[in-house]
């Protein structure tokens, strides 16, 4: 059905259904000049919103608006995690084009609800308007943390352990398989890495409350995170290259360029965290077999951010996200 | 300069000046992976977030980036206003062109910055990205407001009074005076409507406080709001055509049409209310010259809304805001 025909608020009555998954802080959701939400007693708020603008972020050739939704909404939720929080509200304006119909954008909703589900947010507001030209998505997410146990990037002490949860560059490796249309072995894990990444939001609440000094998560590739926490911090970074950790997947696609991928590549949405050696250890000893941490580096007392290879040569490791600005 | 030379980072840095005009309530601006800010203890959080999409919202050729800014920041301060609160905290996302310079940029911030002044909000946070087209802006901002004053859509009661702030219809005519590129006795007032919208801040919480029970911000016309409160709240209403206030400069203008400014036109971001005749009479007893309130009609115990003209005939109101998705 036409978006003309349904009407902008009969879509909307479609898109805020099962929008509510935790009802207690919910006073007002869809439906009202502004959502009313009750935040929990003591506890600071968290902000964070990303744009997301059709041939800049995403290609609907490669990415379907499921998981279009899903990655959206998932982005925002992993900037809460990084700072050790709970994600609690989302607010998703979108710009449509014409030629989109109202299920094009129900599915869209539909990525962002069971990402939602899957974190325990709710979508209590949004934007729905006309768009010129290609689809616009902007979510913005209320968070919440305990005071004593929010990570800012900017603690990280000398002497620190570096970590890094998961496995990196698989995203970005991803990637590079849609852009070049090749299918293979592992190909698939990886694709999916880069369309439905997995916030780490119990993790980084475990990490905040287990006295990580500072967090990034890894949304521009190791290099860029790593120097945002040195230069936040006033500390240089010493990386051991062999300790980063790399999927299987990962190794069988790229072979000796997968830690490019994994410091340059982007979208892992994993956390990279910086904590004294003793409450590392702590964690390590006590790690579950479904939290995955690695010490790749550590915090040292020049403003020099290097990688060390096997060979123990030392090379400075600069960011080299991609830049939209062209 | 160009973006790419400043840098994402750079461009960010310049942009994160003076953001912060209240900071008791921010922790963390601009700059971390999610800003972090105390609410109030005891009160209702509010959210609201407003895209707008250049060549659908705005023309670049009749505003100018810094009325722009002023105008994106407003809208959203309004539905806060709506709800009796107070705007506290802003985030901002901007999808850029790319011939646009750094300074084209840091004036569409000064716009947002004045209007955050006036209304002592902080921006805290954004995203900043690379459009393939045309400007798209998207602004979120979380109020507060004290729950027993919290003024829902819903709330309209059989015997309310129906009134309006201000005066309706200007910012219409003066889009209308855009469109037909015409100048003329009271057009620039009408224009400056138009551009630089000021939202009721201080008038919606005294109506908040004073036993508002039900209340819109007016963005798509009054028969649009008007229907909206009809509907949410179950109930009819009249208005009384020659009681909705219009300015001189309208009448000046648009003359025997200057009535339909005011019901179809929109982006007045006055308030529409409705309130029992007893703190109607109150609050229109206390009237300072700085606050301008009309009562143009009453909630009746049938579904319907009408408009009673000058001879007593009744016709339906229906909304006729125009619809993007065409």
């Amino acid at each position: 059905m036409s978006i003309k025909e349904l009407g902008e608020f009969g879509l909307i009555e479609q898109l805020a259904k099962n929008t509510i998954v935790e009802n207690k802080s919910v006073i007002i959701g869809i439906g009202d000049d502004a959502a009313a939400v009750v935040p929990r007693a003591g506890m600071t708020q968290l902000l964070t919103t990303d744009m997301l603008v059709e041939d800049i972020h995403f290609k609907l050739e490669w990415i379907t608006l499921f998981q279009l939704g899903y990655k959206a909404m998932a982005v925002n939720i992993s900037d809460i995690a990084a700072m050790g929080g709970y994600p609690k509200q989302a607010l998703v304006s979108i710009a449509i084009p014409a030629q989109y119909g109202a299920e094009d954008i129900i599915e869209l909703y539909s990525g962002m609800k069971q990402c939602c589900r899957e974190y325990t947010v709710n979508i209590v507001g949004g934007d729905t308007v006309a768009s010129i030209t290609g689809l616009v998505i902007n979510v913005t997410v209320l968070g919440e943390v305990f005071p004593d146990y929010m990570v800012r990037r900017s603690g990280a002490q000398i002497g620190d352990v570096v970590a890094v949860t998961g496995t990196l560059g698989d995203s970005a490796a991803g990637l590079d398989i849609l852009r070049k249309e090749i299918s293979g072995i592992g190909a698939n894990n990886l694709v999916q890495a880069h369309f439905l990444p997995k916030p780490q939001v119990a993790v980084g609440q475990i990490l905040a409350s287990c006295g990580a000094t500072s967090m990034n998560d890894i949304s521009d590739g190791l290099a860029s995170e790593i120097n945002e926490i040195a230069k936040a911090s006033g500390v240089g970074i010493e990386l051991i290259a062999s300790n980063i950790p790399l999927s299987k997947d990962l190794l069988n696609y790229a072979g000796a360029k997968a830690l490019d991928f994994a410091l340059y590549g982007g979208e892992d949405y994993q956390l990279v965290f910086t904590i004294s050696p003793q409450n590392y250890n702590k964690i390590a000893q006590q790690q579950k077999t479904d939290i995955m941490i690695t010490k790749i580096g550590q915090v040292c007392n020049n403003h020099e951010v290097v990688l060390i290879d096997d060979q123990g040569n030392r090379q400075e490791l600069r960011p080299q996200g991609y830049n939209h600005f062209r």
